[in-house]
């Protein structure tokens, strides 16, 4: 279930049979010469939605601008600041909180992300508990990346193995290919791409991975490769969700 | 263009043709019983599209949760603060502005995210003055309603008059009707509808407009009402965008 | 009655017949070659003192200094960025509901206030709830601007024509004629002033409208049509503060 | 000279022989039974004027609202977070010292700002800086307690003695009763007042000061007092905004 | 070197041979019913003048308060809010990066401050790029935590396997033994410790982990573990700053 | 007893006997050719433990960075900006709060933190009020700085009379030539140091006092001065902390 594609109505009885939410949240920014600059918006959101679909979940729309401040030296990234993030995600939780969510399950799309939304999340219970909200200590909050679900992450090293690389990685090129394959690009790729893993500031980012890429080969990308990758991360991200869900 | 779709390669030559960029601005709020949640962020978004590809222009994500805190007390309704939101905003702003945007020209859904959109202007050229960032001060952003077009709000006050009412009107539900047909929503809607503006607190608001409409009769809009509209707006705001990019 | 003025033990006694307050907010900026700094300000306390005895309501210390960073480029201007004014308001909201008031009524110099003040009240209102403050739902915020009075605005259409223009018009100028007539500035003013609506940053308004006017005739100004205007203004608001203060 | 009374073309002229503006700033606060709640701004933005009569400089608006958080359980006080009146001192030390002004010397009315105004100036030394805004470094900014002046204290202490206490003095009363004599207030006082120092919170503050005054008998009040008063902290502080303006 | 204990002239001197500084960031939160409530500042700190010692550099004064809000149910937690620490992380950037530091190697103590540390280094990062400070391009921050060193993490696995848990770990226990061996309590451990790894809100932390430990057993720590621990992490981390400082 | 060697079990029970907590704060600046950074940091923590072993109080980790940005010129100084630091003593504030204490007692090192300080407590104050914690009406809080303590103050005059000066002082070095005798530095001291005490922005801090003294000469310091000066201080703090704790 789409929340957008809901009325109020829908959503008050939603809240009588379950308190959970799911809330993809994805970047926009530079994927190198061949990746889409949605890349990590797009893979979070058809995940969660399939996983939506899959346990009967409402789906928030995407936050699709997050973190992604190393990228700014690209054009067409956009980002955040890590402060206006934390705050965007708590203005999240207060309105859902105050309508009676407990449960929400953000998956997401961007590494660059996790650390921001991690400390947003601990901001969020504290403030909660200010408000006194009723039922605000039962909040909890979880972050499930689609890339390391164990089933990607291995059939990405077996595809690709050192050439997954950390950015703009053939599997998550894939994933886009497999959603939007009219939008499959072509363009060179030196075979020697700048690896290692240090992110310092945006202009040192450019200076040091000039293309784009971080140690990927996203020419090793195939639609079909997409689709399985979506449809393994939809089956363990939803049996996560109804963990999540269920445990105490 | 929608940006997601794009490399970075590809903004990079854009760039060289035009510094405009078009982005849809929505809300995530009730809209009454039959109304759908996500209406103010798929009305914008459809339009900004329309316009994007009628003028050649890059499109970027829908910042689909706006301004609505006074919808907060009904469940479904998300919203960022008002501080929040211009943050957002003014981070926008910088990362597309580094890289050599200086027109944006924002498609709006939602009322009332016109005043902290404005605020956030503000707020944004003084940050980039401060910045010295080249050639920010040639930096223009411009505000347009959807709704307050001329074309469109003619032919909604011939359609439905004063049933038009101020929130969860039959002229955005038609649009909606149109782009999601599978979504159309049937609910009994009381003939007598509370009416007037005032606007003040989430739970004011609700105790004054109990089923979430403000005057207006969503029972009139038709899926072929909002193809036309749909239609006008784009057409409307094209030439709007196109001037906004060219005049000095 | 002016707040300073007052004691505390008579706001006290006040506060058990009316929850209401008038609050003045104007600007400081530069208002062409003839029109003083202090306009925007200086009307709106004017009116509101007028307004104040006329309805036997509390008047607040004006704020004088709002937004108006797009007129940071002429000496003399002070503007507060639009997020240090919603806070600025909020901490107002904040200390007059603690102490029981409810009802809060703006009374406007300067639309580039408009934006930001909106957004203010949204602001408000949520952090109010937040705090638990008895009453604190009762509290209503409207913003009233002296210029857009109908009678105000009729007025000035019929003497001025276009020459009213959008800044520095002769209008306001008229009311600080009459307001302070020791004040009345001469300066040679071109015939052919900058006109249109378009407003941007601080840098691209100085260089739009060089001499600091917006389409507008000041030399029209006279004090005995400022004595009229303000006639009309402190009339007409007071109307409209009594049906705020006594309208559920 | 009065900035609200000048145009921008004046400030411009006045710029070529003086970087100096004077800022009175205040507080709208409870002063006892009997003292008015604008007491600290009314005596502020007085002795503000007398001085830039005496010494020819700028008087900018009275920043009328400061940090008066402890009075806040009295109703009729308003008072700024000291993270807002931070952020509101900056933004006019922005604006102002783009247009070239560097010497900003405020004239205070009120004790409880002089630790915020002081951690303003320490936060806008460092923000100049950031900007790189020319002359920036030569921003310099300087906090005068009217009431610390030595005639005044002297002359506060030799007529009252123990009896000036530390709020609502008779010292402050008397300058209002000079400068507003049509608003001097007639209560009971009761002859034992609390007195000592301590101040914590807002309902701390009301439980140990329960009519407001902190030690002092405004029932000694004077006008007459108050024009000698008035005429020394103007003769003082005109005296110490020359040194200010000129030594190095 | 410890910076405390420099003069300025001193790092003055400092800064021709090296960029680098070494800071230790902990935090002062509950530890279970017998470790020591600063154990995580307390090993962070020694470890890091172990480091300065070894390498011949700098270390800052301790960060020993940080992001602990889900042990604040606890008496004794003091903790920032992820929000300030990273405006606290910054300032120190700001404050080194001005004086010529540009490479930044925090060792950390705490796991629950990665998240807010890593997200100030992106803020950091970009807010230097905005001060245009020269050299803030060379900026660099890295996060080293002792307690994932991997011959700690190893030797750790060896001696208390399962029942090192995740907080109130017998590892950090010892080296706080071995640090301040007058300091070593006891108290009765139940045997049945709460486990799993789940951090919510800090009321639920309390309800999911009464006594303060998640499935630790620190009852197995002995001084002389603390000093084997303490010399790996020192030796692991010297050539980890190393690195940090010579690599591009 | 120093909270970072106690547990939370310790903690909970010393609540039940005393609500006071001693927390020092000092700074990290330059302090003279001869001065050590961390001087101030020093001195308050040294006191500060001195005082919690006189009155059996619990003595928090010191917050060694404090506001001393107009240091920041010289290297090896590390501020916090002041609405930085007014978060971080609010986040102190409500986690101790939050436990039950409801007496703060702050030991002072550094002039430059007094402003700041006492902004934090009123910010504080209006916070905790907001939040509703039990008991958060009782709270009281107290800035001590050592360097004014009567006994202190008129031994430092009578034994460096105006060589005291005002920072870098011969009475603080003394003081940290006692705690720390390895550490006492030699350096050429020039006679005619830079007095007075304007303190503007960084870059002129540097101009005026271009060795950092200001009017001090702290070649009189002495160990044994250091001695006596930390003797006094300890004993008229721990006086005065114990007619904070139990004054009404």
């Amino acid at each position: 279930m789409l929340l957008y594609l809901m009325t109020w109505i829908e959503v008050e009885e939603y809240l009588k049979r379950s308190p959970g939410i799911i809330l993809p949240i994805g970047s926009t920014e530079q994927h190198g010469p061949t990746g889409l600059i949605g890349t990590d918006a797009i893979c979070a959101e058809a995940i969660a939605r399939g996983v939506g679909e899959a346990t009967n979940a409402i789906v928030s729309p995407t936050i699709s601008v997050g973190m992604a401040l190393h990228h700014t030296g690209f054009p067409g990234t956009i980002s955040l600041k890590p402060s206006t993030l934390i705050h965007v995600i708590q203005d999240y939780l207060v309105s859902l909180t105050r309508a009676g969510f407990t449960r929400f399950f953000f998956i997401n799309g961007h590494g660059g992300n996790v650390a921001t939304v991690k400390a947003a999340f601990s901001e969020s219970y504290a403030y909660l508990w200010d408000l006194n909200i009723p039922n605000s200590d039962q909040v909890r909050c979880r972050l499930a990346n689609w890339f390391t679900c164990k089933s990607v992450y291995q059939l990405a090293k077996q595809w690709y193995g050192d050439q997954e690389g950390s950015h703009a990685t053939p599997s998550e090129v894939a994933l886009t290919q497999y959603l939007y394959p009219e939008a499959i690009k072509n363009a060179p790729l030196a075979p020697n791409v700048a690896s290692g893993h240090p992110i310092y500031g945006a202009t040192d980012f450019r200076r040091r991975y000039p293309d784009g890429r971080m140690g990927s080969n996203p020419a090793l990308a195939k639609p079909e490769h997409g689709q399985q990758l979506y449809e393994m991360a939809v089956k363990e991200m939803s049996q996560a969700y109804l963990e999540f869900l269920h445990t105490e």
